[in-house]
Order: structure tokens, then sequence, then C-alpha cells
């Protein structure tokens, strides 16, 4: 394989000069810059940039844990991360956990190993206090509240809409609400549930666990939430739906089953997805392209900060 | 920085020993390796994996080319690629194109750089004789009819498929047929257009380009395609649509707007997604995840393989 000294002498230039030409230096000039160049050309000279990373102690990379590729709201995510990381000029590798534990230890310890600049986790199983010994690698951004962490975040302030959400069905006139989430744990979910228990507290209405629903990500998981429904003797007159999918799911299975929305089951969604405002549904708009763009933008930032997204009540025919 | 010397000395090991229980090498005895261990423990010894690639060539990343994060069918493509990189532990390198050529070329030229073993690319803007130049850098795998190219491939022969679905429509009493794509061009495009306009020779058809819809992605342009079918005098009575997403959005809007599936209009979609199960659309199934699987594996492998992956007609309500 030719090395820069083969380079050079075939451009009839110093080491230097053909080095300061790979690095894009300022002070070389056109000509000898195209010398280089054309010898770099003719030879097919492959500078191994394993070996650059290692001088310069970055590598460009940046780390991306998410549970599920093909669920629309982390392909919405992944969409804003990577719009950002091709303006700065990074690369995503991209971590499908499955939530098991063990895969996210790989991305923590590819940080460590810094095959990766940084990592951006957008949903987590793994605890606090063993993501904790890994932030001396390099920046962690997580997609939660973490106000109180050494990390950045950019967060929903999940307790306040869920809590917002509820009151607004009430309003409405429903105080037999359930919901719909993705799984129980995780801090998020944990956000949600407090804020749904304190509204029962305050309206003085107890919680009924055959009213909530876990497991509910894609849109078949919506003839599984209506059928377990129709088995139910009292019912929920409104459902908080976590995911516009599900929520498209439950609306088109109370269709085919002449369950009237909203008169007999209100539906409210969440994100805004584009299925959202073809099927009518009401929902809470999440900007998650915009989420995503930020938590890239955390990631290479050496400073540790904290955004608050907002989110905002679409009204449309479910509730 | 704690260098493998300073580990060697407070584990009172030689520096080879050391090496092999980085390295994991099997003839260390359980008692030095233990030594090793502590000492790296308490040194919070960091070993420059870079340092490592360098030496033994290899990343373990794969780059995967797709032009965007936030679509179904590339959804489960990488879900499959994903599931399989793990299986063999290796990470995967995103590249979200949006079909621009210089992102494509930037996964090119980190093939190159040998900053990633392998390149998948499910789908393409760069031209072969671009994509020629690069294959001595390490294998490239494509997700298109590649049997006369010297890189590996899985693919779909779409315009075996379209020909298969063009005769069932036609058996089904259908002449005048019509179809949405994602974008004209691009290999599996041209192929398709040549089943549709051989298939119109045959039935001594003309081809009307108004029955020609492109930009067909997403659920939403379901609408588009609807509006843009009732101010044509002359319509199709039967559509194939290359994405179930698009079908669904299509029998979404004909629903809203009283127009009879598939009496008035017939629709045929593509990938058997979730959503074509609940909603009842006949289509073809494309096992996405299982040609995300053989991409991957197509990576890894030293030799070049071409598999193509058999659809299969699903009837359900929308013929």
């Amino acid at each position: 394989m030719t090395n820069i000294k083969d380079i050079a002498k075939m451009a009839g230039v110093s080491v230097t000069t053909v080095s300061r030409v790979l690095n894009n230096h300022p002070y070389v000039s056109e000509e000898k810059k195209a010398a280089v160049e054309r010898a770099i050309q003719l030879s097919n000279y492959q500078r191994n940039i394993n070996a650059v990373h290692l001088s310069k102690g970055k590598t460009f990379l940046i780390g991306v844990v998410i549970p599920f590729s093909n669920h629309p709201f982390f392909g919405s995510l992944v969409e804003g991360i990577a719009t950002e990381a091709v303006e700065n000029n990074y690369k995503l590798v991209l971590f499908q956990t499955n939530y098991k534990e063990e895969r996210e230890m790989e991305a923590l310890m590819m940080l460590r190993n810094k095959q990766i600049d940084a990592l951006i986790i957008c949903s987590r199983v793994c605890q606090w206090d063993v993501m904790e010994e890994y932030l001396s690698y390099g920046p962690i951004v997580l997609c939660e509240d973490a106000r109180e962490r050494e990390v950045s975040s950019t967060y929903i302030n999940h307790y306040e809409v869920f809590s917002k959400a509820l009151a607004y069905l009430h309003t409405k006139g429903h105080s037999k609400i359930g919901y719909c989430i993705g799984r129980k744990t995780g801090l998020n979910s944990k956000q949600r549930e407090a804020a749904y228990k304190d509204f029962h507290e305050k309206i003085k209405e107890p919680i009924l666990p055959e009213f909530i629903f876990d497991n509910c990500l894609y849109f078949e998981d919506g003839e599984k939430v209506v059928n377990k429904l129709r088995s139910l003797h009292n019912k929920p007159t409104a459902l908080l739906v976590t995911s516009d999918q599900v929520a498209a799911g439950i609306l088109t299975c109370c269709k085919e089953q002449n369950i009237p929305v909203p008169d007999e089951l209100a539906i409210l969604g969440f994100d805004n997805q584009p299925i959202a405002k073809v099927m009518n549904i009401t929902t809470f708009e999440i900007p998650l392209v915009e989420l995503g763009k930020k938590l890239f933008l955390q990631s290479i930032e050496h400073t540790i900060s904290h955004e608050e997204i907002k989110v905002k009540l679409i009204e449309r025919m479910t509730v």
C-alpha cells in the first residue's frame, strides 16, 4: 500500500505538505494541493482514518440507543437526530436494544472505548447508577427529565402533560378514564402513572387496574385494547393513548364494531403523527423531529443543558 | 492515562499477559486474569479500541444506507439488519440520505477509509460506475437485483411481481389500472415500469401518464392520490400501490368520500404491513425483516451471493 512518503515523492512536495492537504490545512498553495490530489488519485492511496482518529481522539460518530427501529415515534426521533448529524458532519451508530440491558451496556462500552464521541439514549432500561460510571468517558444525552442529573437532556414533562390531558377529558365530562402505554416501567411511564394517581385522588375516584393497558406500541395493538374493553362490565368512557398509532388502531376497530367515538368512547392520542391528522384524532402534538435535533446538538456540546419540549393540544373529532 | 505497562506492574504480571487478558486469549491462568482485571478496575484503564482496530483492520461496524429513517418499509428492513447485527456482535452506522448523492458518497468514503467493514445500500441514487470504484475497499451489498454485478444482493424480482399483480387485477376484470410509487427513478422502479409497459402492450391498452402517481410514501399521500383521481374524467378502476401505508391512506380517504372499494376502485398494496391486516387490504407480503437479515449476513460473508426473496399474494377485501 502506498504511504504518505510515496505520495510526497510522486507529487514532488514534502511529507508535511501532503499531511496538510489531507487535513485541509489552509496554508497550502493551490498548485501543490493539486499535485498532491493528483498523486493520491494515481496511487489510490487510502488514508487509514482510524489512525487519524487515534491521533485526534475523535471519531465523529455519535451512538443512538433506541428500543425499536420500526416504530414511528423512534423513527421521527432518529430522523431529527440524523438530520442534525448530517449538518454537523457526524455519523450515527445505531443500537437497537429491544429494551435488553446488555445491549445498552454495549453502547456504553463503545463510549468507554472511544469508538463513539457521545451517546444519545432515547429510551432505556438500565439504571442510573450503572450509567453514571460511564459519564467520564464522554457526553451522554437523555430523552427524559434529567434535570437533577449530570447529563444533558431534552425532555417532555410527562407529569404535566398527562395531568393536562386528564383535566381536559374531565372538563369534557369524563371521570372513568383509562390509558394505553408502551411499558409500565421507565421514568416517563412512572411520571404518567403519578399524574394518573394524583388526578384520581383529586376527583376522588378509585384507580381500576383493568383501565390501564400496557404493551401498546403499534396500530394492531388497538384491536387488543378494544376487545379487552368489550369484555369489561364497567367500562372507561375515555382513553388516553400514548401513541397515535395505537389510537388509530383503536378508532379503526371502534368503527368496525360500531362503537361510536367519542360518544361511547373518547380517544385522546399523543405525537400528532400524520395518521392522527388523516383520521381526525384529537391528540397532543409532540415535535419529535425538533426533539431529535436538540438531542443531537446536546451530544456535541461541551456543557450540560436541559431543554423542555412543549406539547400542544390539537382538538379534532375523537374527544 | 495509565498504560499497559502500568497495569502489568500493578498486577505483577508481564505486558504480554495483560495484552492476552485484554484480548480474551485462552492461555492465561484464572489467577493472573483476576489480577489484571483488578488492576484495570483500580486504574480505570481505557483501552483505545481504535488502536486495536488499527492493528486488526476490523471495526465491527457495518454501514447502512437508507433514504428515510421514518418510513415503515425501511424501518422493517433496519429492524432485520439490526437483529442479525446484534447476533453477530456488529454495530450499525446509519446513513440517512434523503436520496442525496453526496450522502451516499460519504458512506462509500467511510468504507474506503476503513471506518466500516462493509456497506449495505437499501436504496440508492448514485450510479453503478461511481459505486464500482469502491468495491475493492470492502463488501457492498445491495437490496436490488444485482445478479449481473460483482456485489452481493438480496432482492425482489419487481418485474415478475408487478406482472403478477397486473395479471391478477386483469383476471378480476380490470384493464384500466394505475399505480402509486415512491419515486420513478431507481432500478426497482424501472423494473416495475417495464412490467407495466409490457402488460399494456399485451392487453393492447394505452399507457396514460395520469394513471401513474409518484412521491407516494406515507399514509397522508393517499389523500393526494384520491383527490387527483376525482379530478380525472377517465378514471382507473384499480390501483397497484407499492406501499401499504399509502394504500391505507387511499382506503381511508375513499371511505370518507363514499367511494366504494373495491366496486369503484380496487386497491392492491405491497409489504403486508400490520396496517394492511387491520384494514383488510389485499396485498403482496414481502418478508422485510427476513430481507434485512439476509442483507446483513451477506455483508459479513467473503463471497458474493444473490438471493431472491419471494413475495406472496394475501387476498383480503380491497380487490
